[in-house]
């Protein structure tokens, strides 16, 4: 026998059910071709019978991170945890007071670190991701994550992200998608937000990383992190990261730079049904407006390669019409919000 | 409306259904102290409200696969089909007649082939799984399989696998675990048969790799395999592998030697309901028996601390009712056969 609550309860769960089945699953997505092109792919692909119906097992999405899933500015935020890890570092590191590029992490010299190249941030992320256990860093990751906040918006960096990729994220996902996330930056710290942030579990995230090694300490297994690169997850790095840890081809491929050129080929320049798609950020005044001669999440090649493969390119500023989530709070917009 | 054997079928269904939720789920595992512990495990685990109830998705177990999975003897599969590869090669490569370990493939001399040791089958493996697309090494395996027989039982490799433990994959898996394979074996070579074989798509697949390139070949993208070794996975390699290509630690963790041991450490010396298991070869009517003093599978260190950390050992003679899928048609063993 059922308690008069709980049966209430699940009428409530069945008319919220049905109300869903037909609500919008991209109500952020402004009609016109890019919601489009997505949407028609996924009738196609998931069309049993249909010419180009491809088998739930086949369905692989992956996404880049930075600047697809959430915004890469004013500096990749990761960057941003590992210079504060470096702040917080200091004290047992007087050396770097006169090492660069700590030097200029510590004085704030935003110009010397960015001058310092790749080789100076990886540096950072060095000192900032290794000399700790798998379990220690998680933790320390979840702690910045839990405090830190995002200089333009005031507010954690896990609130910064696509409120129209996290639809999509979710629509694929209904429709039968496995997603992935294909990410140039660190595997370690994507996970630990991975699964809250966007429903992708810590087994679908592949990024960068360090090596590991196992040890026994006191009887306790540990997985040490180790200052020395593993894998470089960008550029022609995507498809040997998909081989690797998929082992399958993706169907559709997200993206929005230059680094997510390859996965987009490797992705779509096969047969069948096959799905490309940048994110070009078009919106300076929602979030920010930049392509070909950014340093960051530069979109040049990609951007000319698009028109030629006929890739579906996001117009953030036409395409979206909110671009974070806490802008529900203040838009008025329709639907299943 | 629907036609009256269509209306049959249905019924004959759901009768199968109803029938097969109370069949045995291990039919072919004898009763005994064995077969307790892994069904004690899982229904503890997945009893809801219960002290050691784990959420489905942390229901993560992980299987060597030489020697847990399939048989290793009289040499590892791979190996054989390195073997094969090399002589097939041969014609390309007159200087592999007068030079080791290639010499010794040619002129069948198993005893040098072991001689050379883990440099000589490296050597094997690299010039007979490097220098082709990943496309056409997976069409390699897939033909080798196809034709390859097995030289005691005169069967495809693929058929050499344990009924028992695919009765065990498949229990696991209907009680909300995530099965991966965690080999020392080639990553490729097993993601070409183990979703086939045993259920396990290729992305949870972990294993042994070389490296790729991504080229691209008159506008056509290819990975390329490199001669040149990725990641080793066994040993102390096995929790780095499940670390970096799972990222969440396995509650339930399958092996047979002592190349899984840190892999049973690392899953089963943590905190929460944990299970550790060893094959242990006990047959040599059935299959083969060796443990301490085997050069292929050796089970040493392993067998001495599965006492001390209560991992469960089977005893293939003794709790196996059958070793191989073929041996139903001979048996008569009752259930859902």
């Amino acid at each position: 026998m059922s308690h008069p609550w709980r049966r209430r309860a699940a009428v409530g769960a069945v008319v919220l059910a049905a109300a869903a089945a037909y609500a919008d699953p991209l109500p952020s997505w402004n009609d016109g071709p890019t919601r489009a092109a997505i949407v028609g792919f996924v009738e196609r692909v998931t069309l049993a019978g249909g010419a180009d119906f491809v088998p739930p097992d086949e369905r692989i999405a992956v996404f880049d991170n930075d600047g697809c899933l959430w915004s890469e500015q004013p500096m990749y935020f990761q960057l941003a945890f590992a210079i504060d890890r470096v702040k917080a570092l200091a004290p047992q590191h007087p050396e770097w007071k006169t090492t660069q590029p700590f030097q200029a992490v510590l004085e704030g010299d935003t110009r010397t670190i960015a001058a310092s190249g790749e080789h100076g941030i990886l540096e950072l992320v060095m000192a900032s991701h290794a000399g700790m256990t798998t379990d220690e860093f998680a933790a320390i990751v979840r702690d910045w994550l839990a405090t830190a906040r995002h200089p333009r918006f005031d507010r954690p960096y896990t609130e910064i992200v696509f409120q129209p990729m996290l639809e999509l994220l979710a629509y694929l996902r209904e429709n039968g998608f496995q997603t992935w996330i294909v990410s140039g930056g660190g595997q370690d710290f994507l996970r630990v937000f991975a699964q809250e942030a966007y429903g992708v579990p810590p087994q679908q995230v592949v990024g960068s990383s360090i090596e590991t090694e196992y040890q026994l300490r006191d009887g306790v297994p540990v997985l040490v992190r180790l200052a020395k690169l593993d894998f470089l997850d960008d550029k022609a790095g995507k498809p040997v990261g998909i081989h690797r840890f998929i082992g399958r081809r993706p169907i559709a491929a997200f993206g929005n730079s230059d680094g997510d050129l390859q996965m987009l080929q490797w992705t779509t320049l096969a047969a069948g049904p096959r799905f490309g798609l940048l994110v070009h950020h078009t919106d300076a005044g929602r979030e920010w407006a930049y392509d070909r001669k950014s340093s960051i999440g530069r979109l040049d090649a990609a951007l000319d390669e698009a028109a030629v493969r006929g890739w579906t390119v996001v117009d953030m500023k036409r395409d979206w019409k909110i671009v974070y989530p806490f802008e529900r709070e203040a838009t008025s917009v329709p639907g299943s919000y």
